[in-house]
């Protein structure tokens, strides 16, 4: 699964995994210093690149396919391309705001919109009439129309300032300035899009991103997860496959679907063999241009414990499933997101443990130093390293509190709201520039759509999500640690989880929204015992914030704007930026792959083949099909292409792109990657790498003879507009 | 599932999970020096007790329940209690040498007879004639006969040593010479005793045990997996239960059945509700005896560390298990064993981490220092304490070595091999008490029966096993780490263990033994990869396990003697020994609970109930009942009486037990505990502590009704012995 947690505002990823280190792993700074002194990455190699829309490998795209990315194309592909705010990709298409994305994107809406005796994620949906379109809880598709790059603004705001904190501090209010103005503006106008400042580059540059938002979306279509997941983790991140893992939602705007020329056209004719084909979508997050010292740390620290915390939740989350049904129920969309993360993340560190990886970053940046050598960039390259080395130190120094307390703090729904209220009214007390980011008036109607949701809260989650973090934190750091016993009032950390969730009034909207408007003097009043438990430690995790922000986050976009000033001396605009969840277009061709001392994998399977293997794994679950497809076995043409991969350089967040050909038209729903493609997060490499799609063909035969879905596939398919 | 590995010396469980501790867990050191100085622990409570048959509560017994415990009554039962080598208990049932276990005690074996088209876990077994009895692969059962205390001269041999090393180094010796002395006076004898010096409340006594040992064991009768483990993770360790969780072998003795006086009368009238029942087991370990700050230790650093190995073996497992039905086949009872594990330490740190518990321990300490204030031995156990205290700091620093090169050193079946090979020459060269331990004469016999097991071994899952021990090195400390390139040689973790699986012999039983009789020069030569990679740590581990003895082991059994000795002078005899794996008497009553917050739970399940949790859980793989019973239903007495919970004081290891009324006839077969018992490690508490058994008329219902088996039942049921 390529979905991504949607993080509103691009972040480092760097030290994502960092919330479970134990305060003294003192292993890594030994492992840092004695780091050899080594350089800096290259230049992209054929196929590999998640290229900005304003920035594209034009002449690349040229000298190797004969392609021209001409303006309009872009244009169209670029306002065709979807953002969920569930963290991943979607494209538009249809005349009538029809939206197409994974049904692994779908699920958390799917999960929401179910009740104990109707679970849409078993049963599918199907919306036969535009009546019968669901509307969704706090979901939120936004659509780039505007770039502006506010690089000199931002980093003139740092000038003259020497210390890396009063820097980056300086840069976050210039980004808040940035977003309020155009905001302020685009209110005034009739487009009223939507501002946001986007990190590339690591600091590099930096870019304001105006886009459409949309709130108004409802449920259209989802197959069962049975065939959508057919395979489960066992055959996730894995080729060949047989995976139908679709979903349609539509856009509304002012209660009528969204009307606009930007829609993909649908290719019935599907792509071929060697075939160029684009993806336009949003990958979730990369580290390429992670200096060596960087990528060891990933190495040797970050991903071991983010996966030490992710067999914690797997294992734990089994376990509350196994309890029943209704559990089993709830408790899903966690589960499978885990697992999905487990598995990403698992592969990325055996690629990692390759001690032939880092040897090749190191190589890489040998050559790029080779390239510097002498110029008036060496020293700035040099400084900026030195900075990452000591952010990393002090990631290990300051890291713990800050994904225990901030970053990490998972303690479930009603705590994450609780902890909004907390700061709402003290973030407002502020002007706009000063707020911590998620509260300024440019994230105010995103905070509230998640604020004020619908979406059910369940008690025994809730206890459960709470008890996890709790004890969490005792087995890190022990029952005598001060923040413990702070936290645990004296009690299990089961028994505090059952208080705190049975002393809240927070599951209630209307509860939220009376303490919303409440002054913060009447709020640390309140007699919740959510607000109470989220207060007393407000300000400690205020302050292990700050110190990272500090510390941590402002030297690394320094030191990376540094080194990319070195790399965009060396070789020009020929690097990308590594993905932020952004819109990114690539290319590549579908093709097979022989992976490392195995058979050689076609580029396609066939919907005959799911039966074939469904029948190989008779007997495990998660091979089961749903009896919409064994019904419909004989009505299924069981040749047409099902699933395709190609040499698209994608990631995590990618997930529900389109895949589309040099025409623009939809042949492909991208959903997944192979193994190999796990090590995307540090390199790409073209022998191994393959996107995983639904092939436009076999999406629109499972519609037809499965679902008997004709109404959809006549909008899909109703006519094909070119590039208008 | 109450089973525990099989520790053929009975080990300080202590640091049983320190192994993937990092090096650098400070965070101990700081909770340690915080400890307050708190004191030590009172005797049982009513029902609480692991009892020695050689130290019976007889008093407690005549006061509370009329019951005498005869001296006739006790030997009877000794001599009917089988230990198992895969780490449970089982009981002597028949004239014909019957022995009955717990289905998860015998599937270590059914896993082991079983192929890729005969499952025996899936299918079950039945033996219909002597003929058909399978015999097993190295098995090996011990039934204790004669006890002997030798306490006064392993506390002899360190009179006067001063330093803790060389004191425990010479205890050691001590033992060793005690074994070979009375194995050698065995050998002379008819009776052909196997010899074993056990060591007790931690080091406060030593006992000689002289055992019966067989392992000429053929398999009898096992169910299948889906009724022996109805309900599987969701239900283990929980009640209401429905599980036969039974496995029948026999005991050959020169190619005939054996044949003994002792063996347990079958109770067809089973057990009723508040009867006194026994159980005669052999529980693993416990750590009730422990202090105060030890129990602070295992809460915060033990606990968490080995949790998270379990977590991490557990995804590993289910992702390898995943890829292929004949993977699943293969890794199934790792799997087991993993979840099993894991279930029971959540459960115990769950208890560890509700605060009343330690605040519980301190109270008792001080309770037991009220009583010794101003005795003689009020300072011996200062002392004690003292050392105690010293030890956990020292096996901060020494257990990760150990843990990684010795007592976790569990890179697969082929890795294990080797290292036995490798150090049984240099060993050999040894004088006898100068060996390691599994190296003596007296362990000879065990030794080579498990190097030259003819059990299959799996080249996909030993890959998978190496592939763990090395990325988890790698994971723990990082690939710069000397020990971890010196392991990977320059490869990644899975290309190492692809590496060194197919460039070694040893799966082949004729190349462990032509390897077992070279020299360690001839050895040293060899080309074999495994013998290769095993060498090259040899003295790593050795110098690991060297200090990990000195710093931590021996300090804790003198700490704790002193300990004991402060005990024995408060308390008299009234304390029962921590468990390790010997044979223990517990007593109770078949009885119901309250679980907090919860509604009673009643002593008994019926057959009639399996049939209606199975259609509750419809659609759960774990509650999916094997086609003998669904098609038996009718012919099976729906009332009749299948699991049934009591008061005894059991745990791990456990597995098997047999449990007896008052005329020591058999009423029920221990297989488990409920949740609260998985506190038992460190407290019992009655109110809620429940073992869990196979009602005796229920296990002749399904064998009659289910299976027909009525040879067996004949057997069981054939005559009815009174204690001899």
């Amino acid at each position: 699964h390529f979905a991504a947690r949607c993080e509103k505002r691009p972040t480092n990823r760097s030290a994502e995994v960092l919330g479970t280190l134990s305060p003294m792993t003192l292993k890594t700074v030994r492992v840092l210093a004695a780091l050899s002194i080594v350089l800096f990455t290259a230049s992209a190699r054929a196929e590999e690149g998640m290229w900005l829309p304003n920035a594209m490998p034009t002449e690349a795209l040229r000298k190797a396919y004969g392609f021209s990315a001409t303006t309009e194309w872009t244009e169209h592909m670029q306002k065709s391309a979807v953002r969920f705010s569930t963290g991943g990709s979607g494209s538009v298409v249809s005349a009538d705001g029809l939206v197409m994305t994974n049904h692994h994107v779908g699920s958390d809406l799917l999960a929401k919109l179910s009740t104990p005796s109707s679970d849409l994620l078993i049963t599918g949906f199907h919306a036969k009439t535009r009546a019968d379109e669901l509307p969704c809880p706090d979901l939120e598709l936004n659509i780039l129309w505007e770039i502006v790059d506010v690089t000199t603004r931002v980093h003139a705001a740092a000038d003259g300032l020497t210390d890396n904190a009063a820097a980056g501090a300086a840069k976050r209010k210039a980004i808040a300035e940035i977003e309020a103005e155009s905001n302020a503006a685009q209110k005034a106008s009739a487009t009223n899009l939507t501002s946001e400042v986007v990190t590339l580059y690591q600091g590099g540059k930096y870019h304001l991103y105006r886009m459409k938002t949309y709130r108004d979306v409802r449920l259209v279509f989802a197959p069962e997860t049975s065939i959508a997941f057919f395979g489960g983790d066992a055959d996730n991140f894995e080729f060949p496959r047989f995976d139908l893992d679709c979903c349609f939602f539509r856009i509304y705007e002012e209660g009528k679907p969204l009307v606009s020329p930007h829609y993909l056209a649908w290719s019935t004719n599907g792509a071929q063999e060697n075939e160029l084909v684009f993806t336009w979508g949003h990958p979730g997050s990369t580290n390429r241009l992670y200096t060596a010292d960087h990528i060891a740390f990933m190495r040797d620290v970050e991903e071991p414990a983010g996966l030490k915390r992710l067999w914690r939740g797997e294992v734990k989350l089994t376990t509350f499933m196994g309890r029943s049904a209704e559990n089993a129920r709830i408790a899903r969309e966690d589960f499978f997101g885990t697992q999905n993360s487990r598995k990403a993340s698992q592969g990325l560190l055996d690629a990692l443990q390759d001690p032939a990886l880092l040897a090749a970053k190191r190589a890489e940046e040998a050559a790029l130093l080779a390239t510097i050598k002498g110029s008036a960039v060496e020293a700035q390259f040099e400084t900026g390293r030195a900075l990452i080395r000591a952010s990393l130190m002090a990631a290990i120094a300051f890291g713990p509190d800050y994904y225990a307390l901030e970053r990490r703090f998972r303690a479930g729904d009603l705590a994450h709201h609780a902890r909004t209220l907390v700061r709402l009214n003290a973030e407002n007390l502020k002007s706009n520039a000063d707020r911590l980011p998620e509260y300024t008036d440019a994230n105010r109607d995103s905070l509230e759509a998640e604020l004020f949701s619908p979406a059910p809260i369940y008690r025994e989650l809730e206890i459960e999500r709470m008890t996890m973090y709790l004890s969490g934190l005792a087995e890190e750091r022990g029952l005598d640690n001060g923040l413990v016993r702070k936290l645990l009032a004296s009690k299990s950390p089961r028994a505090r989880a059952t208080e705190l969730v049975d002393a809240t009034t927070l599951q209630n909207v209307d509860a939220r929204r009376a303490l919303a408007s409440m002054t913060s003097r009447e709020i640390a009043d309140s007699s919740d015992a959510m607000i109470q438990f989220v207060l007393a430690i407000d300000a400690d995790a205020r302050a292990a914030r700050k110190h990272f922000e500090d510390e941590v986050e402002s030297p690394q976009r320094i030191g990376y704007a540094d080194i990319a000033a070195a790399r965009f001396a060396a070789l020009g605009d020929t690097v990308y930026p590594d993905a932020t969840f952004t819109l990114r277009m690539s290319y590549g061709t579908v093709k097979g792959w022989t992976p490392a001392g195995g058979e050689p994998v076609g580029a396609f399977t066939t919907m005959g083949g799911t039966f074939d293997r469904a029948a190989a794994r008779a007997g495990d679950p998660s091979f089961e099909l749903p009896t919409s497809w064994i019904n419909a076995r004989t009505k299924i043409a069981a040749q047409t292409p099902f699933n395709l991969v190609s040499t698209n350089d994608i990631i995590g967040g990618n997930s529900g792109s389109p895949m589309v050909n040099a025409k623009g038209e939809l042949v492909g729903l991208i959903f997944d990657g192979n193994l190999e493609s796990l090590a995307g997060d540090v390199v790409y490499e073209i022998s191994g790498n393959r996107a995983v799609a639904v092939d436009s063909r076999g999406l629109i035969e499972a519609l037809k003879s499965v679902y008997g879905a004709n109404a959809l596939v006549a909008e899909l398919t109703q006519r094909a507009p070119m590039v208008p």
